[in-house]
């Protein structure tokens, strides 16, 4: 079992990483200190599948635990679905030092999170993320929210978790496209963050796929070690942390174009990782074999590189409406070589609209 | 104008205390850098009688205002209200850089102050109190919330203020209920926390009951630097800041059992207060004196210091789902003498019930 620590002073939390990890959620969480009460915030096929392994860990170590059962994917992460988690943690008798956890991919973490960082003004919170998106990125950081009709996690909080336990063996049971959604993030951790790790997923595409448990292993613990430390430079996504943005403001603006209706997230931030590296290249920012090596890795790791539409005007459009917008600009990160990140502000809207109409041409 | 700092590291934040203030609004928050866009969230009366100055002061230093007018009082601390201010933020385009500012009494400052810290994962937040209780008290330190319908303040966050402008001013025309009911935070400040500050307070009632502006501008900054101390030593209410729920315990347990409509806040405090100074004498931590001293000030003050219901089972059943219960357990502020405060767990039921009838027998 592989132990990382992310740093963030009294909010520093240890993200355990193995195979079998989720029968010692109870033990590590008794550790803590926390007071016995607890709920676990998941889904119905979630539960059926890892539900008692944890309910089970919990019990033994003599902690209480009230199920709370949430709709599936992102339809949690409503305001009715908060509203009611808070009647039944009142209704649970959860106070604040009782500890919420969630068990399932990153809908159900915002979710869970946000009810957490809200209730009695922040519970205890623990991530036990069953996804392998959730595993190497969203689970960790803080960042929690629920969707607002008009603007996907408008309302949220930054709440870091007490404790993440991330249990590779759960994947195994993970259907294949949502397995590759979490690979985007995989690819996009190397690109941006590190060199070496990026060359290790490329050398290791096979075995990946295959879920291979002791090279998942490693993977997902790198990739929680690279998301870590900006975490631990940035908390609050003032600078650093947007390097995590790559690919995703045209990801977003795909999803947001499309009412998060034809790509898994992931699928999205590949289309927006190829739209990033072909600006780059336009720019002369990055040369065109750094572009090429991004593509190639996507490719082969499943992962949709081409697309025919929406419209490029459309896409463009829903970038200018992106939450992280300052004052009306949109900063854009961009990968000048594998390893590097750099943040650009003001790309022409022209200039991504032709990158755009290009990758479309290509694909078409 | 006196100011005074809240230190909290990279959350520190100025509170200006001065008659004439709510007009330097605008040129202190142009000065902290933030974005050009602000909203204010007032209630319809409030914003008859000082909207004016705000926007004014806004608009002079090039900030654009967008006016979010909610419910008065308790009612705006709704979720169904919190909705249409996220609703009315997303219109005017706010984006992470603006400043969302409460223009209020405690209820709106608690309400937009929520919204705040949840927009888009948090805002930069002002304060602008306009009753003596937000004055004193619920302007500073972060803590915000809305209602659960079963619970007060059950759904909140600790979201810091940037900046809190205190306009002593603005109370000339505050009804003499409201303004009673904020001296019972005054008093309570110096029963627990600092002998001197409540002789001063013992010294000059009449002075304070004549709302002579320079004794209350003296009044009210000695209470935000007595708070602020508190704040800064305990910022997420660990241990420390417990102290400022003197008085609060049974006060709350009077206005849930009461349905929040027989008392003010502050009247439910008085009376939570003379209820504790009646529990330390009877346990033996403070001596008749000690109590008698807290009594007459309230009464000084025109605050109650007696009532005939509800029945003190009734209250103390309300002490028990307190939500800074503990695995079960209420903490209770006592004060073994002025300036002074312990907290002490596990009073006696029977105990608390023995002194409210008390209470009750002498006042009736």
């Amino acid at each position: 079992m592989e132990e990382i620590t992310v740093n963030l002073g009294p909010r520093s939390y240890p993200i355990l990483v193995g195979a079998g990890a989720l029968r010692s959620v109870g033990a590590r969480l008794a550790a803590l200190g926390s007071g016995r009460r607890t709920a676990l915030v998941s889904d119905r096929s979630v539960l059926a599948f890892h539900g008692r392994t944890v309910t089970a860990s919990l019990s033994a170590s003599g902690l209480s635990v009230t199920e709370i059962c949430v709709p599936e994917g992102e339809t949690a992460k409503t305001l009715a679905v908060a509203e009611r988690c808070w009647d039944q943690c009142l209704t649970a008798g959860l106070d604040r030092t009782s500890t919420l956890l969630a068990l399932g991919g990153g809908a159900v973490g915002d979710l869970a999170g946000f009810v957490a960082a809200t209730y009695m003004r922040g519970l205890p919170f623990v991530q036990l993320p069953t996804t392998l998106l959730a595993q190497v990125d969203a689970s960790i950081g803080g960042k929690v929210a629920i969707d607002h009709p008009r603007a996907k996690n408008l309302i949220g909080a930054f709440h870091q978790p007490r404790l993440v336990v991330v249990d590779p063996a759960v994947l195994l049971t993970l259907p294949d496209p949502e397995f590759r959604s979490g690979l985007a993030e995989v690819a996009k951790h190397g690109i941006v963050l590190d060199a070496g790790y990026f060359a290790d997923v490329e050398a290791h595409v096979p075995e990946i796929l295959s879920r291979d448990l002791p090279t998942l292993e490693r993977i997902i613990a790198g990739s929680c070690r690279l998301k870590g430390r900006i975490v631990e430079a940035d908390e609050r996504e003032g600078g650093l942390r947007a390097a995590l943005n790559y690919g995703h403001t045209v990801g977003h603006a795909l999803e947001a174009a499309t009412q998060f209706s034809k790509w898994l997230h992931g699928e999205a931030v590949s289309l927006g990782i190829v739209a990033a590296a072909r600006i780059a290249e336009r720019m002369g920012l990055a040369d065109a074999e750094t572009g090429e090596r991004q593509v190639r890795l996507l490719r082969h790791l499943g992962l949709p590189v081409g697309f025919s539409a929406p419209a490029p005007e459309a896409i463009v459009q829903a970038i200018g409406s992106d939450k992280k917008a300052r004052d009306g600009k949109v900063p854009f990160v961009l990968a000048p070589r594998i390893g590097e990140f750099r943040l650009v502000f003001d790309i022409p809207p022209d200039l991504i609209a032709a990158v755009l109409a290009e990758i479309q041409r290509r694909s078409g």
